[in-house]
């Protein structure tokens, strides 16, 4: 997928949520997990519910990884079933020397058919490169994130900015709006307008919202451009929205929630 | 495998060489491309031929994960094939926001068996806490990497120090050398005599010797503490010492070149 036509998929729905498949096997309703395939089937009805409202899924592939063989059998599964109507996003933080990202390069946009991948900065230009290299795929570079441990580097002081200014003036240099976008957390509202005046044109992807408490209505104000910008992330408050069996009917409602308030939040 | 356990294998064997599985299946001999499970097969060889010339294996999982489901398999087969006597490292650069980083820790510490992970310190310390939970396992903290790109962040000034230097002062604070490591590329030597002297104790994780140019002989005068405290990876002048028939020989013969060189480094 490409710039332009997330863009219209937005318009179209009137939303920029990206739906979290954080999927826990140790938290799926009581009746699925005697289910074989149980994650899949989990993330196939989160998916029938909430498809309608969100423009894009994130798939964090921790929680696939930790169950072995049968999670990425899920993932992949998972990733398949997703519409090509929405932008997909593995959730993976990697990055490596150059020969080993583009082995993930191939990991997640040739074998997985990912949209988009989150990368971590620390090992510089080479471990971000090989992901450019794909047309119409999306490398999504950490900026500010969302958890406490950002103080602990991304929020000190590396000359006159702090390090995640320098990390995202940086990179930018090194790709596009139609080939990069940063994640930046939905807890660090102040930072978050100051991101939107470094790089106007980018997309931000927004974590945080729900569970770990960012406000949706701030991130809008600040955060958004002239096509939007932001694919704001909500994981635990949706898919786990009900332990019952009505699980996915509640993720759906939540989900249309959200939608009903981004859509006051556009300005087209 | 605890610190005193690895310590009494360097000593067993006079090697402090670790052996990088990163498996290209594009890199294979000719006769094993065609073969089903064609990836373990040839770990299996390479395992049988260099294990008695080293302490330790690192399993790059970009490699794995780049061939899916397949690659993920050869990966679990590759570290429950390797002896118990030898040191297994996830060379997987995770880290993420805390209930993230725990999903890795089960990932590569229960589901998969290694003893460490590699993991990437930009997020702080809750992406790097949930790895040092268990009893005998190590998380190796990236700090000062190989490539051309640790000159735009890791070198960069945080005040007084590089970042590189703050990570590793920062996060050494968190645990201690009988669960944490850091990475330290071969090729910057200089550093690596100042970190030696920031941490005296932690064993350093040292790729870059071989094909990416670094010296054995140096990182050997520099990086050693008196537990040894060095495990050097070499992983591409190994496996593919050649690309014959005789691969598994020609990578024990390599091996076993390092070991020799190492054992006359060593201090005990």
């Amino acid at each position: 997928m490409n710039r332009q036509q997330l863009v219209e998929q937005i318009k179209a729905k009137r939303s920029f949520l990206c739906v979290g498949l954080d999927t826990d096997i140790t938290k799926l309703p009581m009746h699925l997990q005697k289910q074989p395939g149980a994650l899949f089937a989990f993330n196939k009805a989160i998916i029938d519910a909430t498809k309608d409202y969100c423009v894009s899924y994130k798939i964090n592939t921790a929680f696939y990884e930790a169950l072995g063989l049968k999670g990425w059998e899920a993932m992949e599964q998972t990733v398949d079933y997703i519409p090509a109507t929405h932008f997909t996003i593995a959730d993976a933080k990697r990055g490596d020397i150059g020969n080993t990202s583009t082995q993930y390069a191939k990991a997640f946009f040739e074998t997985l058919k990912f949209d988009a991948v989150t990368v971590a900065p620390y090992m510089g230009e080479d471990s971000i490169r090989p992901f450019m290299e794909y047309d119409n795929k999306f490398v999504i570079v950490l900026g500010l994130t969302s958890n406490k441990g950002a103080r602990d580097f991304e929020l000190q002081k590396m000359g006159d900015s702090f390090l995640y200014e320098k990390v995202i003036s940086t990179v930018a240099m090194w790709g596009t709006p139609a080939n990069l976008m940063f994640v930046v957390g939905a807890t660090q509202t102040s930072e978050l307008a100051n991101i939107r005046n470094m790089i106007p044109d980018h997309f931000l992807l927004v974590p945080g919202v729900g569970a770990q408490g960012g406000s949706l209505q701030e991130v809008s104000t600040v955060g958004m451009n002239k096509d939007c910008g932001l694919l704001v992330n909500a994981s635990r408050a949706i898919i786990y929205a009900s332990a019952g069996e009505d699980f996915a009917e509640a993720a759906g409602n939540v989900a249309k929630d959200y939608q009903q308030e981004m859509s006051g939040y556009l300005r087209f």
